[in-house]
């Protein structure tokens, strides 16, 4: 068990599938704002597509490297809650995560692979809705965290739920690579992680079969094209990054999560 | 009067129909920092469709009860602002209420009956513009409250408007009732509440004719029912809701706040 | 060099255009808040149209003159990121702006002249993304501004740019005014300040002529015409304002920032 203790203003970090139309996400503050009294909230996005893990996984991946030590992050993107999925509570690099398992965690695994707890749901006290585990499991947990009080509600359990799969290799030059994401500006995002392309001996030019067209990179900025040309660059997190200079690069080229394409040398 | 002391860090809960697209939202958050440097401001949304009054008071109904004691909700979805709708301060539950009588407190008021005051703008100082009542009114009657210094601003008022109506019996064993929200997944949500469903003696199952369907419940989650059935369950909040699996119930059956359906036993 | 120390709680107000659907605003919060633990951040918009100058300029002026004093405005709309355009800190009035050089800081500067300072991001330590200065240059200056440690990083340089144009006299009694902006419930913003028409004498009525309409104003409120009808008034900033009750000026009168309108007593 990882030492807990309480942080003077714990930071706990928002991110959710709610949308703000509703009052879900208020739900959600005010009721740790009860728990306690001192945190700090802040909103890394209500905006998730609704039931999209991978994005959440996504917007997490890019924000959670940036906050400073035992800061915690709630994340609620969670399509199967009411089915019997484990609530999780995770200790990885120097943060906390707390919500489902169901692979949203992914990309924080890959890079911090620490210790997961399943949630003891059955030892929380109050009713627990049926519909809305933000507000009556993760969140609690989250305070309880924030409060140094976790450790009775958790019991250690295997690694989470994982969507990755590393790039396939075709020949010693070329490799099957995955949309894994598409941005709010159409920017596609691959499977393929800057350090791991290192890792190959950084392979220059890389190019990118969409259909008929091969699009190049990596290049350091979009104004290294012209206006409505394509390019490969390392998006903000690391990861390979198709994008059009001042345009949509998925309604361009029509990509989807989840479509798989040949990266060669 | 109810007793009014400074807090040390107020919370100030926002919920506003402005967006975010504008700056109305920021220049809200400076004025209250600058009257009440010490204020926590925490967003429950912006997004309540423009003037939508009922999107509005069912975002508060699910987001106020949660909240610690004390809090102060700044509440502006004013479609009459520049006309003499009145303005309000509410003191109900152990929360304040700011904005204007519209409706949009109904469903505060019908759990928590309390004290209401009409906000007194000509003691106000400084200009009062036409059309921001938000940032010129409510915003600085919700700072007044969170230092303790709301009283010369009030005075004793009538209760707020409401659009509430029980479901009206049609026999024994059916009632008609009507849509009061959608939500942004599409649920559907009625004028019943739990506790009035358990005061009839929780009769089982519940029927909502919606034309020539018949819709049953209420369940307990979405998993009971196939990808895109539909159900009735309590939501969050304890209201009547109409759900589809992974679906949107309102698109699918057609349905839009304000419509009265037959419900039955 | 303006005066620099660190406040006890310093308040940095967010304004971007990079949307909540992807981590980049929770990626700038963390770097902040990492950077300067006691900063109290406060999301004045994300929601600023992609590359949208113009609508992050009117987003600023509507908010910025209402904060306290030492607020810091970390401003990213930023289309020419990775270009050589100038990353700028400005001290106006009594606030401070971070951001690049592309005119998002117009309508500050016309208001608060004030002292301009070109960004050495030669000196800043770590790796600065092509892609993402606002995480990278303009939240580490932030900080640093709000920590007391900015000067090192900063050289004085020429006022920024600006998109403003005064209104255009035509004859004694008419002149040319430029849309400069439509907000989230359509109306149309001139570049035309109250102040600059108290200067001319005030003169009443105003009538914008639209093709072969001629809107009337400048009036108090809303509810003076009809629902659907058209008026002129000041918005809440103090710009003239094309507004339609209850309506979508721009949609209803095909109005797009950039056009010209002439404007007559």
């Amino acid at each position: 068990m990882p030492a807990m203790k309480a942080e003077k203003e714990p930071i706990i970090a928002l991110l959710t599938d709610f949308g703000t139309e509703d009052g879900y996400v208020g739900a959600l503050k005010g009721r740790l704002l009860s728990l306690v009294p001192f945190a700090r909230l802040v909103d890394v996005s209500h905006r998730i597509p609704p039931f999209n893990v991978r994005a959440g996984a996504f917007c997490l991946a890019n924000a959670f490297p940036y906050f400073p030590a035992h800061s915690i992050f709630l994340v609620v993107v969670d399509p199967g809650v009411g089915t019997n999925r484990r609530g999780l509570v995770l200790k990885a690099g120097q943060w906390w995560f707390v919500g489902p398992d169901n692979g949203v965690f992914t990309l924080v695994w890959k890079d911090y692979p620490g210790t997961a707890f399943r949630i003891r749901e059955e030892r929380l006290a109050g009713p627990v809705s049926a519909t809305f585990h933000g507000r009556d499991v993760f969140a609690p947990l989250a305070a309880k965290i924030a409060l140094g009080q976790a450790e009775p509600f958790l019991e250690p359990t295997h690694p989470p739920e994982s969507f990755w799969t590393d790039p396939r290799p075709l020949t010693e030059s070329s490799w099957q690579v995955e949309v894994l994401h598409i941005d709010r500006f159409g920017n596609v995002i691959f499977n393929l992680h800057r350090s791991q392309w290192e890792a190959w001996g950084s392979p220059q030019p890389l190019k990118l079969e969409v259909g008929a067209l091969l699009v190049q990179g990596p290049l350091a900025t979009f104004g290294q094209v012209a206006e409505g040309q394509c390019l490969l660059n390392w998006d903000s997190s690391g990861y390979l990054q198709l994008a059009c200079n001042r345009a949509s690069a998925a309604q361009k080229l029509n990509l989807k999560p989840g479509q798989k394409l040949k990266l060669k040398q």
